[in-house]
Parts: structure tokens; C-alpha cells; sequence
């Protein structure tokens, strides 16, 4: 089928969705996790499959271990699914409401997008999450997953629309698209009129085509070059504890460090003792000058390192003279995701989060904090970077739009 | 200057514009308006050239009414600059908070997007708005505007730099693009990185090229094709009323009706009356042939005409079996605008509300309240037509993106 039908036929389940209660979709999202548990095996053995290709065709064994499932793999995610329907509905929320002087009632009312499309990653994780989140929020989901997850995707999603077609909703709410060839993307990024938002998740190559190519709405998620500013009224302690664990709690995620920038007047004191860690925590250190100064074991940065989003043992790292470098550093190489200050000085906290313009800005706490688990979301589809409709991590309510509905009683405009 | 060198000139003004505070920006505001009345007489000047130009150029009178300028009208326009002073400053708005288990502080709070590019048709009053509105909710403005009102608007452009800069901002935080050539508008749709957001207002074609061509984030605008429904249960005099007020109060803007459904049951006592009142008002109706039963003043209806945006004296019109079809109609040819239901009974009007997916739905009034002024927002910058990020009329608010500040005291992720 082509992804244009596809499209046709998620536009019609939409419909539906859009009206469905949140008992019905609740009970969906019960039955998916429960099908899910049962059909287990069918779905361990597509996955099978996927790995024995991945390791014939020589993925590295962090994407093997990332396409990989299990059964208590399979019993999380559908925990997960669970854990959405105890979430509340964000749709016919009213945003706002007021009576107009003429007594036009109006009220802006939270409504489902319609159809969101997923361009992701060889992850089987995000093939149920975003089902699952999408139909929460009353969205019907296109979802075009990796080529190399092709088999663990189609056992998952053959077991979703079963078990949503189960508890009477249109099992086109959740369809795969195909993922052997770049045409689907494309043919899912001409489809205006038909899919209401894409959402690209993964690499930064991707993101960049998605965004350029698409007259699709799109949000762009996921690239963080993030930094990490010890200012010079820092808390030694808190600061090196902070720079670490940004740096590396997950070496691989979004909301991680890539870049540390110190204060002169603190230099003298925290580089030494944030270098010793890294050295011990295996972190190559790519740093100027006057960071060099303070180790041998720091290796020379490039312009191109500070715009670099690493996701590895490494990051960058440079002395400023002035919290206004520090702003104006990340102006330059940042990617607009998250930023974090270490600084006892409520002035310097204060001109940081205003100056700063990133979807999340630490103060006194790690980089790896942005994430809509930890934000007290329930369910997170990705982390927005664009400043258009979402930003920073995205729940239910930001898979939503909303509606004016204005009742009167005859009136007229004079 | 080209338009990448004028866009980081606004990214440079908008940095310092996301951090002025509401008095000075409200100054800014009052210094503009005060300008723009001390320097009609060579704002009118410029404004006769355009005139003249556009009248040789053999415009309609339509469209030089909308170019032309008075001593009144600019007095008009400088007032919209004084009451936009008078609303509350949407930037640094909380939008949401809480403290998180873990002890982090959690806010998130409404930012400017930073730079808004707008392109926009001969309304020169628009240039002053939109500089108005993007300034308070603390965006530079990059404004592009028709080749017709080329003199117009530098001019006007002139006097707002001089007063914005005199009130202490950057005089960069409004600049007007060159109108003379096509390629100021594609410059300007591949800005991305500069440019936070694209608001195209006018013309369909232009608005779809934008939407189509455009990698800078946009948010499409102004394309109406209301309907206004006529429900078994509605009271016949709001009926007519409603109607007559949607398409003829006036026929030249977007939330204005362009297509009338008609539920059977209440053809024989409803037709009549609003076809009388529409021959009376000189409105062509193009009537399906169950329409032109009730008149042979009826024009024949076209897909296309169900599908068109008159502005004119023109409406389509088609009789209905049921609320059902009337949606499905309205799904089928409707632009997502504004849609209007007449009905008494509460169960239409609650499965209307609910199944018609556009920006504003009307019961038991006129479309012509979809409308950034009518619904209190004291300023608007357009009507959007899309689900991503605003949706129906925007005001300030919907000129801003978010941040997430999350406060700590050296947190970190375990």
C-alpha cells in the first residue's frame, strides 16, 4: 500500500480517535500491553531474526543492544503502556475560556493533531511508545521505523492493531510504514493535507533532510551540544559532581555535556579537580589553551569540536573570561537544547537564564535532567529544539492542538 | 544588504529585544505612535507615489483603498500602537511550574521566538502592526512587504527605526526587506537558523509557495473557505440573521461564508427566506438543483465553487440529509477556518462541536467573530489555519516559545 493510502486510511481512523473517550482509548492502550505480554514470543522471534541480520550485516553492538528485546524487555514496555493510561487526557482540556462583552461564550478546547507521523530509530521501544502516546492523545500514528528493526516492527505493530481493533478503535489509529527504502520518507514528507505533524527522531543527518524537504509540519528533536558553564562563584564540589555527571551519566543521550566552559577565576581550582575525574572516568578532554595548561592528558580542540555533538567518552572544553563569553560560546556552537550553570551567585544565575536561549537551562543541576520522565510527564515522544509549538520535552498535551468554539445565541457582528 | 545580512542583523537586535523589559518596550511603543503622527506629512508623501504608481499599474480600487493612507488612518494606526502598549507583556509569563520530587525547581516560561519574518500584501498599516506586535512580545521584525507599497513602507520603516532607536533599542529590531524582487522572499524562506518563524499573509498562492518552499518553520495563514450549517433545529430568524451577517458583513476577509448547507427538514421554510434576503443584499448564490427548487435567481454550483473562497458577493449553497453529511461536506471542501452551525438542539450542536476539525466553531453565530479583536486580544498578527503551534486568531502569546528553568542545588541524575 502506498504511504499516500496509508495516510487515507490514518486521516479516517483519526476521525474516530479524535471522539474516542478516554475510557475506550485507556482501555486500548490495557489491551495493547496486554497482547504485548501474551504474543511475546511471535514478537521475540521476529526480533531474532532483525539481530541475526544486524550482526551479519555488522551493526555495532551498542545498536544491537539497543534493537535488541527480551522478555522482560517486552514487560516494560508494556508497563509503559500502562503507565499512559493512568496519565490524564489532555484532549477537551480548556485552555482558556472567558464570556465576551457581547456574551459570546468562548473557549479554546485542547484537540488531537489528527495524524503524526514518526520517523525513528532502530529502537522496537519506540514503535510501542509512540503508538501508545499517539493514541492517547487521540492521534492516529504513521510510523516509519529502521530497516534493521523492519521484522520486529511488523510483529509489534501487527499485535497493537489487534489489540486496539479489540477494544473498538480502528486499528488503522497505528500503522508501520515501509522501511526498506528512502521512498516512504519521502512520500510521508510531501503528505500536507494529510499528516498533520512530522516528528523525525534519531540521527542528526535525518533530522536535517526532514526538516529541509518536508512540507509536512515538522519538529525537530534530539541534537543537544550541550554545555556546562562553572561560573566563577561556583560550589567546587557541586560543580565538578554537576560537569560528570552531565558528561557521563549516559555517554549516547541527547541531554548529554559535550562541552565545558570555565570561568578564569575558578580555573585555578576546578580544572584540576574536574580533570583528575575525567581522567579517571576515561573522558578525553579536547580543550584550548589555557585548559591544556592544566593537564598533559588534555588533547588540543578544534572550531569544529565545540559544535560537535559527541556522544562518546569525549568533550570540549575552554577558559572564558567573562559569564557574557560563556553566553555568547554557546550562541555560537550551542544547539539550543539545554545549558547549565554552576554558580552560588543569584546575579550570575539570574543573567544566565535570561541570556541563554535553549529549550531547557540548568541551574545548579546536570544536563541530563531534560527529559520528560524526570519533568513528571508520564510519556515522552522526544525532545523538541525548534521553538515552533514544542520545546524542550514533549508530553501528551504537546501532541495536541486546539479549537475555538464560541456560543451565542444568534449573534451578529454589527 | 542582503536578506541573510539584514536576519543576523534582527538575531543581534533580538537578542537584546528578549531581554528589554515591558517599560521600556511600552516607550518604545508610545515613541512610535508619537512618530508616526509628527511625520504623516512625509509618510503621506511617499504614500501619494505609491498611489500614483499603483494607479498607473492599473490596480483595482479595491486594492488602492487598502494602500491608501490619510491623516485619519495614520492616526488609527498609531492608536493600535498605544492600546498594544496597554496589554500585558507575554515574555516571562510562567506557563507552568512545579517543584519535582527530587527537590528540582521546575518553570516553564514564555520567551520571543526572536526573529519573525512576515510577508504581507498592500496594507501598509500591516507594516506597523506587525512591527507593533512583534516588538512588544519581544521579536525583531523582518517585514516583507508588497512591491506596491514599496514607498509607503519605507517611509513608515524609517520613522518606527527612529523612534525605536531614540526609546533606547536596537533600531534593527524592525527592518523592511527588499519588495522589488522575488528573491528577498526566497532568501528569506531559507534563513533558517536566523529566522525563528515565517508568517505569510495574503494571497493562497503565495501562502502555499511559502508553506511548500520554505525550510525557516511556518505558520500558514488567512485561507478561508467557511461554511455556515443550517441544522434541522434552528430557529429560523437566527438562521437568516446568522447567514446573512457571515457572508455579507463583509465580503473581503477570511472568516467571511463562503458555502451555506442546508439541513432537508428545514429547506421548505428556510430557503425562501435567505434566498429573498441574499437577493435583496445582491448576493449570487450557486445552489445545487435542490437549492435551485426554491429559486430560479440560483446559479448552478460547481465542485470548484464548493471549494472556493469567493470574497465576493458570492456564496455556494447545498441542501443536506443529515449533520453527517453536512461534516462530511465541510471535511471534504472546508479550509479549516471557521464553520457555523444554527441549531436549538443542544445534541447538534454538541456532535457539530466535536466532529467539525477546523481553527473556530460557531454555534448559533456568525463566522465573522473569528477575529483576534472580537475575541479580546487586543492585537492580532493573523488568523492561523494550521494545528502546529497556533491555531485561529494570534495574539502576543502565540508571538512566543517557551523555556524550561529548572532550579537546583548541584543535582544530579542517578
Amino acid at each position: 500500500m502506498s504511504v499516500t493510502e496509508q495516510a487515507r486510511r490514518a486521516r479516517e481512523a483519526a476521525s474516530m480517535l479524535a471522539t474516542a473517550t478516554r475510557s475506550v482509548k485507556d482501555g486500548a492502550l490495557h489491551a495493547m500491553a496486554d497482547a504485548l505480554v501474551a504474543r511475546t514470543p511471535e514478537i521475540l522471534t521476529a526480533n531474532e531474526a532483525d539481530l541475526a541480520a544486524g550482526r551479519e550485516a555488522g551493526l555495532s553492538t551498542a545498536v544491537l543492544d539497543r534493537l535488541a528485546l527480551s522478555a522482560e524487555r517486552m514487560a516494560g514496555i508494556a508497563d509503559a503502556l500502562r503507565q499512559m493510561a493512568a496519565l490524564p487526557d489532555p484532549v477537551g482540556e480548556v485552555v482558556r475560556g472567558s464570556t465576551l462583552p457581547n456574551g459570546l461564550e468562548l473557549r479554546q478546547i485542547r484537540v488531537p493533531f489528527g495524524v503524526v507521523g514518526i520517523i525513528y530509530e532502530a529502537r522496537p521501544n519506540v514503535t510501542v511508545d509512540a503508538a501508545g502516546i499517539c493514541l492517547k492523545s487521540g492521534n492516529a500514528a504513521l510510523l516509519r521505523g529502521s530497516s534493521s528493526a523492519v521484522r520486529s516492527n511488523a510483529a509489534l505493530v501487527a499485535v497493537l492493531r489487534d489489540a486496539v481493533a479489540g477494544a473498538g478503535l480502528p486499528a488503522d489509529a497505528v500503522q508501520l510504514l515501509d522501511a526498506t527504502s528512502r521512498d516512504s520518507v519521502k512520500e510521508l514528507m510531501r503528505a500536507r493535507g494529510l499528516v498533520d505533524v512530522l516528528i523525525p527522531r534519531g540521527g542528526a543527518s535525518l533530522i536535517r533532510t526532514v526538516v529541509e524537504e518536508s512540507t509536512v509540519p515538522v519538529i525537530e528533536t534530539g541534537v543537544g551540544n550541550c554545555h556546562v558553564y562553572v561560573d566563577a562563584a561556583a560550589d567546587l564540589q557541586k560543580a565538578v559532581a554537576v560537569t560528570l555527571n552531565a558528561k557521563t551519566q549516559r555517554l549516547s543521550t541527547c541531554n548529554t555535556a559535550e562541552s565545558l566552559l570555565v570561568h578564569a577565576d575558578i580555573a585555578d581550582v576546578f580544572l584540576p579537580a574536574v580533570l583528575a575525574a575525567f581522567a579517571e572516568a576515561g573522558v578525553t578532554v579536547h580543550g584550548d589553551e589555557r585548559v591544556r595548561a592544566y593537564s598533559d592528558a588534555v588533547v588540543p580542540v578544534s572550531e569544529e569540536d565545540f559544535g560537535t555533538e559527541y556522544l562518546s567518552a569525549d568533550i570540549s572544553a575552554a577558559v572564558v573570561d567573562s559569564l557574557a563569553d560563556a553566553v555568547g560560546h554557546i550562541r555560537r556552537y550551542g544547539s539550543g537544547h539545554t545549558e547549565a550553570i554552576v554558580t552560588d551567585s543569584a546575579v550570575a544565575a539570574r543573567e544566565f537564564v535570561a541570556r541563554v536561549d535553549s529549550a531547557a537551562v540548568m541551574v545548579n543541576a546536570s544536563t541530563r535532567f531534560t527529559d520528560g520522565g524526570e519533568f513528571g510527564f508520564g510519556a515522552e515522544i522526544g525532545i523538541s529544539t525548534q521553538k515552533l509549538h514544542a520545546r524542550g520535552p514533549m508530553g501528551l498535551p504537546e501532541l495536541t492542538s486546539t479549537k475555538y468554539v464560541v456560543t451565542g445565541d444568534g449573534h451578529i457582528r454589527t
